[in-house]
């Protein structure tokens, strides 16, 4: 893991960070590649990192300083890989994300990621470029403690479980029918995926293929996930999804979850039977391998809060000695009601910061910034917008054009922030007419204080509110309460956890409701604010923050070559 | 055509140019997308040009400045567009090959490419990055003559034919397959086009899909193309062929086809039954419309030098005023026996200048290198060599790495003038095991003359050798001769024609044979010398020039942003 030419670095690094010894670098070469997998049984062109997708998992410690060298090995397509859950303190030019913190790096080209590691936790990271993510460029980052030091929880093994969807079109394709006038939606994946797994049902496909390879529900790459548990033991389970579109309910048949840590934070400990968990979050659930152990039993993630019907995400949890291919005697569970958000909205409640790690909040905030999302056309082209302005992305990332003060390089006029409060009915379908699109971001204090209040109103279809999670790069921020409705500024800022919020990196605003957040703007970069449904990022539901470009260092050659940062 | 705000500056340019005041500038303003389109009736992800492929035909006259504003709207895609045929003297940034004359040109970036065309005459354009040529971005060039000047050859009507041929699978599946490990060949390609049409076998696909719009022969995207005519009159048809892989025979069906141009240059006028057209090439041909006028005629194109099993690509002559959908009451006329090489190289020899429109080539050349072209494994790779060195691109371009000196950017050794003539025996297979990969180029002295001997042999397989199309930028040559076996130094270059030697800027290698070229090094920059076929380059045939970087001005930021020329 270590090469012997580094190891001298290794304390010099461990003095600057003023940690102890124990800080190590952690290397890893990887190369980017377009290959053809079968993750659920039905063969696409998909994107791997080493060969493989989910990409292999960094394990590091709290405190080390990891080293990603990334060759693009696509052939014309650009690529850029997001650290999700890592704050960049000190490099915010490595947070990843294309046309904010870098420009896109190029085929052949090999790009060198160099960032500390500052919490222990769950993390993910991935591409974040186009909607490249969905083309299964993607993996974990697990950050134990240092050397000594112990969790607040006990538990015997720790593993890990991604969570995704699958489409078998491209994201070209995708991307093409969500441009188009008029608008193709992407529809719902085709299956589920748990830690890179699924089961597409090749018979039903309308006419099979005549290539016994197209779909083969005997091909290695789609086995099952399998979990192996010693009866008795206590396994922290780090679940983490990366879905394109869908929320969904992880569940172990008979096992019950006793969620103790969320995006990296401990929670103060709560028992599920399912555990919701949206696009971009992570978390770690105790399980007790407590049950009959003379039977396997069904892992499942299942959709939630869209109308999808496509089957559950299977894996098994295995009790040794079980034949590890034998499948559970049981149905696996049925999944929760799709459209009930209610048990939703309570686990989201039910997330609170574990006693003695609560980080008290400030007790007031700066500024408030109300963010309505709305569905609308534009152009004739279908968008999502944040106060009626729909994001787009500029040639020139913002970090760069911020810190060299290219003043041309976005809209210099601020989007608002707020919406027309008091007329707005959120149940009712707008036209949005006023709905422009722009590049213009949010300008925050320096440790300023913000709240930010996400709200969600009616799409453009009728009696119709999605989930949507959003989440925030370069920050955690304390999530101070969730509503039903219409946010009420004079008495719901009244009811907000000020006590033991937990802090979160995503989170997700319910339909028809409201999330509220607070964050420090103690980070000195340009930060991605945006939600996490990698199509509805596409069509426009995103929003830019940019806080202390004085202080931020010099940049980085490597993440120029476009835009206006064209040229010797 | 010509924008009110550009009238001021043509007298200006024309007087610059030191030519008439006919001499314009002629604006385009281009977008490149990806969109579903069914050219042989069988849907697939394209790239377009303003909504079609090919593309928009450029029409100028001698001496006008071309700017073509390209905007890539591809989604994490670069590209680059090559004008295929222009020499860009003055302007060697404008070439258009990514990796030699400029940076690829990232997604919402556009692009300003201004170059004059300095001779009358047929020529193409397309993508030079990657493959991406195969997935349709391509066009026409037609270049007329100054008004009050006239071609040496009469003609009632100017059309325009681009010739292809047509793959389903995508150009990333296809460099998949290239670049593994064992190697996957591309095959031959499912259809031919003739003007951006062809027509598939929908039927022929051994399951039909259940999706309607998945191979429809009544789609309208694959209506044949139709060349109405009027009886008596002589059209001067302009037939140029992009191809990916095929030799074609182009043939219109009881109609004598009378050579009057290639690629841009005047032909002494010569008849055949049958056009063999290179990948690469243009050629005018005269048609008259003198058969008898009751009836529609085939316009075929086949495939030779290969065994490919698809059917024709085929349009319709119609003779004015049949009904445009008659189709022909014949069988289309029989394709030329694929493996017989001799009428192919027949008609290679038979191109020479026309009387009166010779430029007689330099008596001697100062430098002599001869390229064999071998197939080989190169880690487990197959790849295609010439000298043993099979080409790989740099990061930076080398017209940039060239004028700013960055001597680490691509190998400095040069690869070799020659192989071991005296032993290599090219009716063998031969491992060629001290085969190497390198981005070496070759230095050529300004205003020096070189010959270039194109040397075929064997492939890897037993008793093969193929067709190569050798595509020059930058230059036209002298086709000095073509003769079969190998290269005999001593006294093949007496049988050179220095006479009356057609100049081309693409030339075919016939199967187990040689071709000699000499041009004059005098257009300062860095030009690619390839093989045309785009799998071939892809896989490593060809080789850079390079010559006068002292003499190239200033260049434009707009190609640079990759590689060492990242940074502000």
């Amino acid at each position: 893991m270590v090469p012997v030419r580094f190891l001298l670095l290794i304390p010099l690094i461990a003095l600057l960070n003023g940690y102890g010894v124990e800080a190590r670098i952690r290397r890893y070469k990887w190369e980017v590649k377009n290959e053809f997998k079968s993750p659920d049984c039905y063969r696409k062109m998909v994107i791997t990192i080493n060969g493989r997708t989910p990409g292999p998992t960094i394990r590091a410690q709290q405190h080390d300083t990891i080293i990603v060298e990334g060759t693009n090995s696509l052939f014309t397509e650009n690529i850029a890989i997001h650290w999700h859950g890592i704050r960049q303190i000190g490099t915010p030019w490595f947070d990843g994300s294309e046309g904010i913190t870098q420009c896109p790096i190029l085929p052949g080209t090999t790009f060198k990621y160099q960032f500390v590691v500052d919490r222990p936790g769950t993390y993910v990271y991935h591409a974040h470029y186009g909607m490249q993510r969905d083309s299964g460029l993607y993996g974990s980052i697990i950050v134990g403690l240092p050397d000594g030091e112990s969790e607040p929880f006990a538990y015997d093994y720790d593993r890990n479980i991604s969570l995704n969807d699958w489409y078998h079109n491209s994201t070209t394709e995708q991307a093409v029918g969500l441009s188009k006038v008029p608008f193709q939606w992407i529809g719902e994946p085709q299956s589920l995926l748990i830690h890179g797994r699924g089961r597409f049902n090749c018979s039903s496909l309308s006419v099979p293929s005549s290539d016994p390879g197209f779909c083969n529900t005997t091909n290695p790459d789609c086995i099952p996930f399998r979990l192996i548990v010693v009866p008795g033991k206590t396994y922290r389970l780090r679940v983490s999804s990366l879905t394109s579109l869908s929320a969904l309910s992880f569940q172990i048949e008979g096992h019950k979850l006793t969620v103790v840590e969320a995006d990296g934070h401990y929670v103060e400990p709560f028992v599920v039977q399912n555990l919701f968990i949206y696009s971009g979050e992570t978390y770690s659930v105790l399980v007790k391998a407590d049950q009959d152990p003379t039977t396997n039993y069904w892992i499942t993630s299942n959709i939630v809060s869209r109308p999808a019907p496509n089957s559950p995400g299977q894996g098994v949890l295995v009790y040794y000695p079980n034949h590890p291919r034998r499948s559970p005697p049981t149905i696996p569970p049925a999944a929760p009601v799709w459209n009930d958000s209610r048990p939703r909205m309570a686990q989201s409640q039910a997330i609170k910061a574990r006693r003695g790690y609560i980080h008290t909040p400030p007790a007031v905030s700066d500024r408030v910034i109300v963010f309505l999302n709305t569905q609308n056309e534009l152009n004739g082209r279908r968008r999502w917008s944040v106060n009626n302005v729909s994001f787009t992305h500029p040639l020139t990332p913002y970090l760069i054009a911020l810190k060299h003060n290219l003043t041309h390089a976005f809209d210099q006029n601020p989007p608002p922030d707020g919406y027309d409060f008091l007329n707005y009915d959120i149940y009712e379908r707008h036209p949005n007419a006023n709905t422009t699109s722009s590049n213009g971001i949010y300008r925050l204090n320096f440790n300023s204080t913000v709240d930010v209040i996400l709200q969600n109103a009616n799409t453009m279809n009728p009696n119709n509110s999605e989930t949507h999670p959003w989440h925030l790069h370069g920050h955690d921020f304390w999530v101070l309460g969730y509503g039903e409705g219409k946010f009420d500024m004079f008495n719901d800022p009244n009811k907000y956890n000020l006590v033991n919020p937990i802090m979160k990196n995503t989170v997700p605003v319910h339909p028809f409701g409201w999330t509220a957040l607070r964050f420090k703007a103690d980070n000195p970069g340009a930060w991605s604010f945006h939600c996490h449904i990698e199509s509805h990022l596409f069509m426009g539901m995103g929003v830019v923050f940019a806080e202390g470009i004085e202080k931020v260092g010099k940049l980085p050659s490597s993440i120029m070559g476009c835009g206006q940062t064209q040229g010797l």
